[in-house]
């Protein structure tokens, strides 16, 4: 086969499909390149999908970053929109197409095909589930954005005050979709409850991580039922296993996505354990000439090499680059994943890359975490917010193994430079000395991603040692003692029970009064706790203790 | 000399050595550790001076971050301000301090010392200078304050009506200490201008990059003159080399800063050709348990590995930390620098790590730049803002040379992650694959880095040529063909002279208007440029370069 000839099909016309497409064509001039998209749109901005239904995203038009006609023009694509890849015959290098106004089928003879069909939302067996929506396309958006507005109507209707009741709203699953749809409904005005089954919202956060989140939907008024499942739907409400019945006009929900390997499978294509087509490094499948990428496939973890889901735009752009390139003859490799991500929700930034600590502690592997409530810029300086990180590393190696960071400001470029550290191998200790850029609106002199690698440092020579929230109990029931060195004023508004409070600054004058033994000392943060406990180390205790996070991370822990 | 008796003494009491100082006490608890500031301050926060100047940061006490007292209270440090180190006998191991009002001196045996006198304003030598006010601590600020105050006063006087003509001050230097002066001065209602030596502000930018700068300055009413220098000061005016004299209630100079070698030079100690104090890579000076850190002293340039000046608060805290992991016998290693810095003004941010162009080029590098100018979200979420990247890299190992940004948001963080990549040295192509946090409101699917880094990968590989704007003119001279790609109503607007507008849209359908031979085409800003060159080259043109960041680029360098 000649590269003057060869015929590329490419199932799925969006973010990983459109990417493989474009790029393939500014590497084959004269391939035939034919996308086929189900839905009725292409390269839309699926990310900005919550934020239209919302109104934050005003026009409908911005989410539809090209069209079949645009991409026609300027890539020679052969772009077919509401058309269904049905069939592969993977040894006749055929896939079958069916055009899904009409129905007609066509058969197309491939020199390469590429899936990039995306994933599906999960569809939970609940009675009356056939009336929650989901959201993945354009066409669920419309669907959506019309019934806000006829729930909203519904719900003022008979109401002809200027306060009518809000509608209601149902959403199913906190995880990132979940948490986004439920601003952009809040944002709609609409009267919300988020039903999550596990404990906490943002499944990649550890739990005590997420507290300010929990705290700000509760503060937007978000009905939030935390380690609850629904049990049924009904036609104006939904019903949840302690009993509750919840008003809803509107059900959502967003559970989670499933690789949508319905063609693959059909095909005869291998599926990895982990629902998602199988590829090697070069996206090839276990068909030949047959290659996919995006949400579809599973990836490689990287930190344990093993497979995983990680259904994110940046990779499956990158991935639809780089399987062109293997198309074209010019080399592509797939990278691990981390799994870094970030949502808006509130006004708050919630991020993490790489592995949290309830993953790692399942996994039984080895690690220590680091909490810290830095100021995203210089406090002297008007604005500054409070964010939380969070640092997971290997205690052997000294190895990042994830990071995390909830607050008003900063925590995007934190989690970013941490994601970097990563991939580049950096060690935790090596984060300290990061020569960052800073100026008192955007950052510290030693920055809070500096900070950490200050505070693994000791932690890796032995010079500290930490406790965490979830360890606490343990360690007083053992007989250590407590010891909160914050001021005698912020002991007042609130202490962990069985504290005893000697403020850093007279410590050195009250070492009479901290018992012989190990010891737990404490402060708000961290900051003081580590200047305390190396008072203590160096006047003759063994066994000292931080509080990891100090009584901030303690208690968003314990409440 | 046994650890439970030495004494350190530190000179200098802010960043470098104060941090040294704290640091130095959780290592050790016993150590006698001496801390003598010249000024009549410790702990201050020299980066935010400048906003108090201009009432940005309100509260004078915001800037003392500790006091002597509470440095005593924390860390049993015996601070003494407004104290002078006057002599240094590196043999005997003894330091002479002066306390400043009294005059009384006492000399000190030291086991170990460390001096963070940091670095002085350039004066240069110019009739009057005299009267030009400088800013590098406290009482330089309330100076400065008071001068404002004053000035404002004066030239208030006589005016009843409630618009009096703005009192009038000149900045001498453009550097960042300069336009943050400047910016602030303009916050409070001065009428100011701006007098720089070289053709730019912002010297670690290059020309093409700070045209943003350079128009947000004017816009703001900032009389700029750049490529003019100071030939006198008057007592109510400043005159320059072109004969221009500006009235000038207040001269600020902000020429940039030397290191501070005096006591140390006194001393005999080993200046570097750099001029600052010459150290090794644990801080030690020439003279036995002499350390020096901070502004004063020398780096290591991490691109040359060549000595350098940094004088960045960033560098100093850590060396001041490490300084002390040296003394105290754990350790403590400096790291290189690469420079990396930002400065807020008027609503931009301005960035840079690493190396500038000019200075590549100046020793004789090679290099390779990548101009890019996208959105700081995704653009179909509200608030997007453009921003200026450029990337610098060694052709031959793909290595990250540097990098610049400027722009109204998000450049901080590209920076810091440009940075980090840098420090681990990872590729200018492995930018492509970063794990980057994606949501709308916070980057792109394929961030801006990654862009750069997918650039990069096209021109290391020989896909693609780009071509600079100042390399033009000789292009074009040297009969290439100048295609212009955008649209016909963007080439309406302004273009670039000599260029053949084809629109990318319509270059296959029009290829018989290109002419043949050498071409070079450009968009708006590289991306439809990159498009349209691949088309030519598998089209059978076999030099086509694309115009690094486009007309706005070109239009920068130019303009
Ligand atoms: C509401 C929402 C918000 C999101 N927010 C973020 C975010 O903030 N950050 C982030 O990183 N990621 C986000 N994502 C995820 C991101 O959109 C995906 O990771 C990315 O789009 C995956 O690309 P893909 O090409 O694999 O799949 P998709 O972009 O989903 O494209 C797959 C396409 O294939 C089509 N298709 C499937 N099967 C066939 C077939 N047999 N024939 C023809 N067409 C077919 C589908 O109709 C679909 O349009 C979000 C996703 C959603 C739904
Ligand atoms: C206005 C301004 C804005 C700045 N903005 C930024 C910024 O945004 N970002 C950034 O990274 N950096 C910035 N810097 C630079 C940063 O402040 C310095 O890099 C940092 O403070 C250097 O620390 P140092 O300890 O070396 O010196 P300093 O912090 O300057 O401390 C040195 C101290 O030593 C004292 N001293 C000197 N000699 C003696 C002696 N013989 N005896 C006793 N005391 C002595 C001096 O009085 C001085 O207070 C700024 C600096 C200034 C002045
Ligand atoms: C937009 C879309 C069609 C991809 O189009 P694309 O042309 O491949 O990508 P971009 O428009 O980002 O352009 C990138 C190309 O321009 C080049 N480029 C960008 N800026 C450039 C510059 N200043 N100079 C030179 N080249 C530049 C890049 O190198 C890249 O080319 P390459 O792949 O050959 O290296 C596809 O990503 C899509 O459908 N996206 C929407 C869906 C989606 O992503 N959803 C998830 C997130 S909401
Ligand atoms: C503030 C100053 C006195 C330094 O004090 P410091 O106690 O060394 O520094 P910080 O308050 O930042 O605290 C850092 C210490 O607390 C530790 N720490 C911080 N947060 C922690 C947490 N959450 N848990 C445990 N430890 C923590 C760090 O590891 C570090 O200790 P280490 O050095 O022993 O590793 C000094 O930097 C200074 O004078 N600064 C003002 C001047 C200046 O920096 N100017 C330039 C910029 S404007």
């Amino acid at each position: 086969m000649s590269s003057a000839s060869r015929t590329v099909v490419i199932v799925g016309g969006v973010a990983g499909g459109m990417s493989t497409a474009t790029r393939l064509r500014r590497l084959d001039e004269t391939a035939r390149i034919i996308v086929v998209e189900r839905s009725g749109h292409v390269s839309f901005a699926n990310c900005g999908l919550p934020y239209h239904v919302g109104g934050v995203i005003e026009a409908r038009s911005a989410l539809l970053l090209q069209t079949p006609a645009s991409l026609g023009a300027r890539f020679e694509l052969d772009v077919r929109v509401r058309t269904e890849a049905v069939a592969i015959d993977p040894a006749a290098h055929r896939v079958t197409l069916r055009d899904l106004a009409s129905g007609v089928e066509e058969e197309v003879t491939y020199d390469a095909l590429v899936l990039s069909p995306g994933a599906r939302p999960v569809r939970p067996p609940i009675p009356g589930i056939e009336r929650a929506l989901t959201l993945r396309d354009i066409e669920d958006t419309d669907v959506l954005v019309a019934a806000v507005a006829a729930a909203q109507g519904v719900e003022a209707r008979g109401f002809d005050d200027e306060s009518p009741e809000p509608a209601t709203a149902v959403v199913i699953g906190g995880g990132f979709i979940g948490v986004e749809l439920t601003e952009n409904l809040v944002h709609r005005g609409m009267q919300v409850a988020l039903v999550e089954a596990t404990p906490q919202v943002m499944a990649p956060l550890d739990p005590e991580m997420v507290a300010p989140v929990h705290r700000a939907l509760r503060a937007a008024g978000v009905d939030l039922h935390l380690g609850r499942s629904v049990t049924a739907i009904g036609v104006e409400d939904v019903t949840l296993d302690d009993g509750t019945v919840l008003p809803a006009a509107l059900v959502v929900a967003a559970i989670g996505v499933r690789p949508d390997t319905t063609l693959a499978q059909a095909a005869g294509l291998r599926v990895g354990d982990r629902g998602g087509i199988a590829v090697d490094e070069h996206f090839r499948t276990s068909a030949p000439d047959v290659y996919a990428v995006g949400d579809a496939v599973e990836k490689v973890d990287g930190l344990s090499h093993e497979q995983a889901l990680v259904p994110l735009a940046n990779t499956a752009n990158l991935q639809g680059r780089r399987v062109a390139d293997v198309i074209a003859g010019d080399g592509g490799t797939d990278r691990p994943v981390l799994g870094t991500a970030i949502v808006g929700v509130l006004g708050l930034q919630v991020a993490a890359t790489g592995w949290n600590e309830k993953r790692l502690r399942a996994a039984g592997r080895a690690h220590r975490a680091i909490h810290t409530h830095p100021a995203s810029h210089a406090t002297y300086y008007p604005g500054a917010a409070t964010m939380a990180l969070k640092l997971l590393v290997d205690p052997e190696t000294d190895a990042i193994l994830g990071a995390q960071g909830v607050g008003r400001e900063g925590v995007d470029k934190r989690i970013d430079v941490i994601a970097t550290a990563m991939t580049a191998g950096l060690r935790a200790r090596d984060l300290a000395a990061l020569e960052l850029a800073y100026a008192p609106q955007f950052g510290s002199a030693k920055d809070p991603v500096n900070m950490l690698g200050h505070i693994d440092d000791n932690l890796h020579s032995g010079l500290s040692a930490c406790i965490q929230w979830h360890e606490l109990d343990a360690a007083l029931a053992s007989e250590a003692a407590l010891i909160d060195v914050r001021t005698a004023s912020e002991f007042a508004k609130g202490s962990i029970e069985g504290a005893l409070n000697i403020p850093v600054d007279e410590l050195r004058d009250r070492l009479d009064e901290v018992p012989a033994g190990p010891v737990v000392v404490h402060c708000a943060v961290g900051l003081r706790g580590h200047v305390a406990a190396r008072i203590l180390r160096q006047r003759g205790w063994e066994d000292v203790r931080n509080l990891s996070g100090g009584y901030t991370t303690w208690r968003a822990g314990t409440s």
